[in-house]
């Protein structure tokens, strides 16, 4: 009972959490006009594709290195041909690969001091937490980016 | 030790890492000229202000109710005067008293079903994740606007 009082989130919760967050990102993707989604900026800002890569460049190689402790390179490019499509299946792919990778999440205590991408210290918690506000982050850019472009983005609470 | 390694976060760091996004909200607020943070918007959506009162009235209300018990309205509106002191005065306002909240935080089981505001239902772990996020996503896109102004936003990772 004790513990049920204190504990702030579980493990499963927070996989739960970011996948939920990935599911809306996705919606973010797909909301998009395909020209638009590889073009179209703010403000000298980047087009919401290159944003949607570096989430892929940190969400499952990040799990990664942290789960396996094997180094992982940032990588926020890929090779998309320009389709839409072709970033919605690497998306798909992570999603697969964070679920399995977390399998091997119980072992890892969340305190353990790392270095996510030989560059960003921090501890498990904080990478973690990172990499899904960085993600919350951009897809409110997105956000707007698609309110400009008269397009209604997906509803913000809505993760299924 | 097995609590070390299975908790994911604690309810201290959790108020340290909120407390670091409020700190880097109200750099956004700043960095907004006087005038624009009342009118300037894109694609119809609100001004930064009207999105900063939101998250005042989400924040410290919403923490109030969940540590007292007792229900609040939302409020999303405030006297501003046009004057962005005000808003940034009332920001301040609400990191004391979201502080002092704080202390009776340890007695709240996280997993307890909560309906705040008297319309959104969730656990007082959902709720709190979801005023974060919901900050996180709206300064996002204070960003952009602040971008589209030819102004520099703070860093994304520097909350002191």
């Amino acid at each position: 009972m004790e513990k049920t009082v204190n504990e702030v989130i579980t493990k499963d919760q927070l996989l739960k959490d970011w996948q939920a967050h990935r599911r809306l990102t996705r919606k973010v993707i797909e909301a998009f006009p395909e020209k638009e989604f590889f073009n179209y900026s703010i403000g000298g800002m980047r087009p919401f594709s290159e944003m949607a890569m570096e989430l892929l460049g940190i969400a499952e190689p990040g799990l990664r290195e942290i789960v396996t402790g094997i180094s992982a390179e940032l990588n926020e490019q890929m090779n998309h041909e320009n389709k839409k499509q072709n970033i919605l299946e690497a998306w798909d792919n992570a999603t697969q690969k964070i679920n399995a990778h977390w399998e091997k999440i119980d072992a890892i205590d969340f305190n353990k001091e790392i270095m996510s991408f030989g560059q960003f210290p921090g501890t498990v918690q904080s990478a973690l937490a990172y990499f899904i506000e960085n993600e919350i982050h951009h897809r409110g850019q997105g956000y707007v980016y698609l309110r400009s472009l008269g397009i209604e983005p997906p509803l913000f609470y809505e993760r299924d």
